[in-house]
């Protein structure tokens, strides 16, 4: 696996959710209503918030950075209430993420990683990316997404794909 | 990348939708109503339908895996109107993806790929995998669960994951 570039592709995708978050807030100023009515919506009552949706995203990236390079993630606590902070919460990831070198990873594929609710079970980093960490992480993000959309803002997949990297074809 | 562990979990998460699909015609029975309702919904009425979500999930699976090795995929037309002929479209991906062996993607990474709707662009084989079918695939598979969570069908976050490969440690 190319570590780097999946965590690379993490911090461009919340940088896409940054300006995500900035449709919300004009939307809910266009409609005249609290951009906090959207942070606190979901799409059932028994599921987690658009403010819960994007702490968690941040830290499926956070966290799978810092474990398959064998570092200890920085703590953000989530107190977040408004799309501010909300916003800065995206920052802090991407600026953490954005720390780590192609060398870092070194070793990733192999290297055993384990969560609190895993009980002691372990997976093998390259497993951990594509069976937990990936998943997760579109799974968060579409979410927050989702509830955006079916709440009348104004978004559609460029917004969350954001640029592709073509290439310059030489004539 | 390992590409044909990606193209793996792909299959596998194209199966645990459709023991996502069970659980919808479950619970269309025990609530009396139609599963075709289930099947038309959608979450904004300028957003795709269910059904038409888990037809791009597949079509995203199937076009990555073929687009990857330089294979010209098998075209699956987009006819399903019943849940049962959607887990049949299901089923067909699953065992087309299920062909590729590791050494079909030698090369992939520089592979050039493009999409018809790219008007002749191309993208790396390694960039168009992190930064298209990846985010493009959970994207399409999470707003069916989406959908599905939001009329009420009891589907949790281990039915999308499916169970993950834990190592087994020795003493």
């Amino acid at each position: 696996m190319n570590y780097h570039a999946t965590i690379s592709q993490f911090s461009k995708m919340l940088h896409n959710m940054s300006a995500i978050l900035d449709k919300a807030a004009n939307s809910a100023v266009e409609r005249n209503f609290e951009v906090g009515v959207l942070l606190q919506s979901r799409l059932a009552p028994d599921q987690f918030n658009f403010l819960r949706q994007v702490q968690i995203t941040c830290d499926t990236a956070k966290s799978c950075a810092a474990s398959l390079s064998g570092k200890e993630a920085p703590v953000h606590p989530d107190t977040e209430q408004t799309l501010s902070e909300l916003k800065q919460r995206i920052d802090k990831t991407v600026t953490y993420l954005n720390t780590f070198q192609a060398k870092d990873f070194d070793g990733a594929t192999e290297r055993k990683i384990s969560r609190p609710r895993w009980e002691g079970k372990v997976m093998r980093g390259e497993d951990f990316v594509l069976q937990h960490a990936i998943p997760n992480f579109f799974f968060h993000f579409t979410t927050a997404y989702s509830i955006l959309r079916h709440n009348g803002v104004k978004i559609g997949k460029k917004d969350y794909l954001g640029e592709l990297s073509f290439q310059k074809v030489t004539i």
